[in-house]
């Protein structure tokens, strides 16, 4: 038989090998480290080497794109030698950087289709002829005046609040002074204009507002200035209420309760005002010179940061007290920015289905294409859009916190410590897993719990019901306090010297939240006649979308098995679209007519949820040939 | 020569007196006894008796009207017996009323002339259908609809505290509530209506509101039915704000330094909000209810209500930050009503031409008469209005506060204890006087120092420089310790124990205050190219207006020497105004109308203000053809 030399750099070990050994074997043979923690299987994609020189035949190709073989990129672990080959070992980060982006979906930064002149607040200057006895105009008049000459400004209305610094402006700017205008609002379009703010002297060179999306884990803030348009700082944080409740349900019971309501205004406004005097200290601005915002959430938190009860939101039948509510100042509910500046919260459609999807769908421009579109946010629930630029329809379930690591034994937010990302030997059991902030692991967030399920699934750790096989010949696998469990690190490698593991009772629990989901991407396509097979594009906001393996999401069938090429990931489109909303009249006006035109289907109203439900409660779901890559998969296996 | 017979009942006692001698001579020699305080000179009219029977002679009917002399009321000291005659005495309590209400103006209760129905606020109860699974339209959307299906209401607005209501009281009221709208308001003639509360279930039965006035002294409010068009409650006091500066100019003072204007704000609304709370409970409902005022004052009284600082108002050139004050809710400033019920301040002109007056022209209606008409409202201010329905000319002239009390070593406020007319006996230089409330004298308020003045010049113990003659035979006029004084009451009759005296200087100043109210009329008339005399009706407005004897005010040259017949009081016109504008859009627009149609004049700006103010620096003015009545009295003395 013939032998190949195999040479590795940039080490420079060479070894001969049989005709047919893989590269992985070479290696090992040269005593040359390369990652296999999912047992040579070729599903972890981390013994990826290049082949310089010689030929080479790829098993699979799984885990390499096309650019990636054209570059030379092989899994070591799947390459057979056919000929003498120079192969370079790239450093592990790299592998782990490539594999990072991996079968994510492809972060889109999408272009701003819309007119920055458009939006309605503006500054102007003026000088005014002063008072003497002969012209005894008052103050304000003698503003208008000018306001009308001048920029043909017609029957401007202030605020008492603005008024009080008229009289003061005027004097100390030897009458000239800067006026701050809103021209128009969305509820009323043609007027008046609304004076927000006057200052003392010119001062023309800035126009500053804000885009706030208010999660129920997060809270971000751009600093936006309107004059180039431009975001000019972000800055996010916890929401302060998660002390008072991790779900949009705690928390409304928490409101309903004594003061709570009041309590839990204060605690988001305090996060919010946070965040806009740190965005504000790094433009070395005031808080005062801010003069919008437009603001996105769900319902629960806009109605929480309006200070509206929103009791009825977790009762039957579900209603929210007002999905659009009309613009107000900013010292109505103390956030620290002007306290004339308008608060113009975007408009939600349903007690689950809120302004962080309007926004979501205006700045993801799922109308704006013709192809048929699946839009999808998930956090503690899944709100999920379906159509294209003629309809529009909506649902969300009630996935649970499970993928926010509660309700799952060592689950945890996606911060230093959580492993995200974990690869199970197909052979040994043994786990390899990926820490945030390379610390020692503290538990496991939502990405890596995904990542796990489809792991121990794909490994046969667990049969596709999620029952743990205890008869494994591994110790990972083992009969805990809460029924089977699978250790995914032990005690000597966790930050906390306890073994990090996953029980039936988490993987319940998650399998649970994964069928709620699928069963409203069913439903939703069901309901207008469609298959999820049709979905033209897959655009994935919200935060937790940006660390979804794609690939393990669908083997556990929690996304819809369409090519991957398919999936788009946006970042935080709801803030995204509060800023974009900010900038164009045209795009809040889009915001509205989403709003309008979106239908909202209750999934508990609706009948066919159930059994959607049921059958996805299996890996990855009862109806194998809806998942035909995830087939394949075990298939090969 | 013959002799006559007197008869005086009820005493029934008879003398018999020479042909031509008086009645107060026969009274005397009866032992019947009669108050001659003015030294029987038939300036007093205390002295008045009813001649029953006989023939008698009048030489004057000073202080009887034709109605009188037809009843047969004589005054004893200017009746010469010509025959036998039977004369009844009145009590002195009676004789004291029908002069108190003397030479007054006659109090004119005004018509209504506009349509009640024509107010804008409204309450309407619905019923909407209740949410369900089906049927998942918010809270607010499902009011606004049935508001636009019921009642053709087409988007009203609605401010987030009312939100905030919404859901419960829906729920409350079983899906029935009440809502409380402004249809429109005078800043937004066509809408949109503006939803100020919103109650569980049905509540059609009232509909309240107020009007106030705020005056730098005196607080008013009128607890209005707005159903009937009534007036439920009427409540007064004094302003709150006194404590820190008895004029409008120690008040802008003390505005302007550290937290003074919040602090004066504060203080005047803890006065409107015991008056609204006083009105509220005698109604017996709750200040919540409460859900409009209109508001009338000076300018200096509006900006510190508003919490506009005032500072601009006292310096060069006297300017407003605003004479019209956009409507605002009542929680922006803190008044104790519903906190989302408009307030509405009516209109001022200037700086010294305030609210109060637009308020006060149009209560008083002198622009629906065709005839040349004179408005006075004098407190601290002198503010004065001419014209007719075709035009309207206004100034305010600096009177200073000593008709209020101030700036007089023994002035006081028209309160309890308080010195409000005097007599001076004209041969033994006496006084007598009436105290209000019929207790101790302690001071003496505005009507009483006319009234002395008006006495003491008239009597001669002073010239018509307004300087005491030393040399008179009385120990009443003496040398002080602020130079000369007359003393009105001895120390043995007051309550502090004490001389109460009027001095040089506060004649001076008195004076001087008379002087720059006259040359106000003087200078209004002058630049409409009219003689007061022209003045067809004289229309007083003010609290201070109630008590001053027109009379008295003529003799000091302080109001204008035309007959008595023409003047008119009106009570309290400004308080008058802000109810007619809360009853009526209509007169609100008039209010509006009238503040555009005033032409001010600015005294400060106007030469021949001095000249005419230094014409009136005399008793009464240095020309004495302006004043026949007052030539003649002397005359006849």
């Amino acid at each position: 038989m013939a032998t190949y030399r195999v040479r590795f750099l940039p080490l420079d070990r060479e070894v001969e090998v049989l005709a047919g050994a893989l590269i992985g074997d070479a290696a090992q043979q040269a005593g040359v480290a390369l990652n296999m923690p999912c047992g040579g299987q070729g599903r972890c994609g981390r013994c990826a080497v290049i082949v310089q020189e010689g030929k080479v035949r790829r098993r699979t190709t799984q885990r390499l794109s096309p650019a990636d073989v054209e570059a030379g990129y092989a899994l070591a672990c799947q390459t057979v030698v056919e000929g003498d080959v120079v192969v370079f070992v790239p450093p592990q980060e790299k592998i782990e950087r490539r594999l990072k982006e991996g079968k994510r979906a492809a972060r889109v930064v999408l272009p701003f289709p819309y007119d920055l002149h458009d939006q309605p607040l503006r500054k102007y200057s003026v000088t005014l002829e002063p008072p003497s006895l002969q012209d005894q105009t008052d103050d304000w008049s003698r503003l208008q005046r000018e306001l009308a000459r001048r920029y043909d400004l017609r029957t401007p209305q202030a605020s008492l609040p603005v008024l009080r610094k008229l009289g003061r402006a005027l004097r100390e700017g030897e009458w000239t002074v800067t006026v701050v205008v809103e021209l128009d609002a969305w509820d009323r379009p043609d007027g008046p204009p609304r004076l927000i703010d006057v200052l003392a002297g010119e001062h023309l060179e800035s126009l500053w507002a804000a885009a706030i999306d208010i999660g129920t884990t997060t809270n971000t803030v751009w600093l936006v200035d309107l004059i180039s348009g431009e975001v000019m700082a972000q800055k996010a944080d916890y929401n302060g209420q998660i002390a008072r409740g991790e779900d949009v349900i705690s928390r409304i019971i928490y409101a309903s309760k004594g003061n709570g309501l009041e309590e839990l205004q204060g605690l988001v406004m305090q996060t919010l005002n946070r965040l806009l005097k740190r965005a504000a200290r790094e433009r070395h601005i005031s808080t005062d010179e801010i003069y919008k915002v437009t603001v996105a959430g769900n319902s629960t938190m806009i109605h929480l940061f309006a200070g509206i009860p929103p009791e009825s939101i977790r009762l039957m039948p579900f209603i929210t007290a007002v999905n659009q509510p009309p613009p107000f100042p900013a010292r109505l509910v103390g956030l620290g920015i002007n306290p004339e500046a308008t608060v113009d919260c975007l408009p939600g459609i349903a007690s689950y289905v809120g302004a962080d999807i309007t926004s979501g769908v205006v700045s993801s421009d799922m109308c704006g294409t013709g192809e048929l579109t699946l839009f999808v946010d998930i956090g503690t629930n899944g709100e999920m859009v379906l159509g294209d630029c003629t309809w529009l329809i909506a649902c969300a379930c009630s996935a649970g916190p499970a993928f926010e690591g509660a309700g799952v034994v060592h689950g945890m937010r996606a911060t230093a410590g959580a492993i995200e990302e974990v690869w199970v030997n197909g052979q040994t059991y043994e786990a390899t897993y990926r820490v945030i902030g390379d610390e020692k692991p503290r538990g496991i967030c939502g990405s890596g719990l995904i990542s796990l399920l489809a792991e121990m699934f794909v490994t046969g750790v667990m049969d596709k019901s999620g029952n743990i096989h205890l008869d494994l010949p591994t110790e990972r696998v083992r009969k805990g306090e809460h029924g089977a469990e699978y250790v995914v690190a032990m005690a000597c490698e966790t930050a906390t010297g306890e073994d990090i593991v996953i029980t039936d009772v988490d993987i319940d629990n998650l399998m649970r939240a994964k069928a709620a989901i699928y069963a409203g991407f069913s439903v939703l396509a069901r309901s207008v006649g469609l298959d999820l097979s049709d979905v033209e594009q897959v655009r994935i906001g919200g935060a937790f979308g940006q660390y979804i393996n794609v690939e393990k999401a669908v083997q556990i069938g929690m996304l819809p098995d369409i090519p991957y090429d398919r999936f788009h990931f946006l970042g935080n489109t709801s803030v995204r679209g509060a800023y974009v909303a900010l900038l164009s009249r045209e795009m809040r006006q889009r915001v509205t007519e989403v709003a309008k035109m979106m239908t909202y289907l209750e999934l508990s109203a609706d009948n066919t949820f159930f059994d959607e439900f049921n059958a996805a409660l299996f890996l990855p779901h009862t109806d194998m040939g809806k998942f035909p890559s995830v087939a394949a998969l075990l298939e090969g296996r």
